[in-house]
């Protein structure tokens, strides 16, 4: 894993489907602020079908209910940019995929939508692995919205493979 | 439309984005080979959540049947890119979002997945109207699993622009 660099998100993306192939793994996106990009890149990789089942592009906060079931109500208490979101997100896109693994985004990219609490650059990202544990992390990324952006995906993708390195030691 | 280049996707997503603010349409995407790409592509644009709804990425044909409905039977008939297919996505696509327009992509990238019917660089391409027409066209693209899908998203983009701003003279 160390010498993986964390800018270098197709390589992190294919490091990712040879683990998931290895194992028997499938994977499932739900995101909000990257936008599909971590879709994107996973199916930039020729032969991801046999380990991304699928991706749910929740932008707006009724896709969010609608698409992944997440609780209006926690959204309104809570807000899309938080922990309990993000991790209901995860529940959500492994719910209603085929998937064993699951990625959830939801932030702040910016220019507009920030406040005290939440500056832009604010990004929850949500992981599932299949031993059924949720795992979730608060980050505060710097740049403008394409960097923020960028930014969540490799960190998305990135600990996503430490946590399935750590899990098979 | 004459000036906007067709390899230039981000001008052509900011002007769709300008043209749908206007008339108060949002936009849904059900995309296959271009795995979240169209999606990843409007989000680059600062405030798109005022018209870009949700994306699916509907990249098995599990998903194709699940999130957006397109009937397995059909897929088994007519393979998954296909008309019928790609009409089906779009009708799924409008179905299952708050959207008036959508915009459906299935086609094979390659490397692999092609035929003598249907070679490497075939993508159809569907989209929907708010006045509720549906077109669809298959279209030959060259070059890499790259240089297929980004000439997939840009002519999507492209056409839809085309399509709407015809409807409007």
């Amino acid at each position: 894993m160390n010498q993986l660099p964390l800018n270098d998100p197709i390589h992190l993306a294919a490091r990712l489907g040879e683990l998931l192939q290895t194992r028997g793994w499938r994977l499932v996106t739900a995101e909000s602020c990257t936008g599909g990009w971590v879709a994107k890149i996973i199916t930039d990789i020729a032969g991801s079908s046999l380990w991304f089942d699928r991706g749910f592009v929740t932008y707006s906060n009724a896709a969010k209910q609608d698409m992944l079931g997440v609780n209006s109500a926690l959204i309104a208490a809570q807000g899309a940019v938080s922990e309990a979101v993000v991790q209901a997100m995860v529940r959500g896109a492994l719910a209603h995929s085929l998937a064993e693994i699951a990625i959830a985004i939801s932030g702040i990219a910016g220019p507009n939508g920030g406040s005290i609490s939440k500056p832009v650059g604010t990004v929850w990202i949500g992981w599932s692995l299949p031993n059924g544990s949720i795992h979730s992390r608060c980050f505060q990324f710097t740049g403008d919205r394409e960097a923020v952006r960028y930014q969540a995906v490799t960190t998305a993708l990135h600990e996503l493979l430490m946590l399935l390195e750590m899990q098979s030691k």
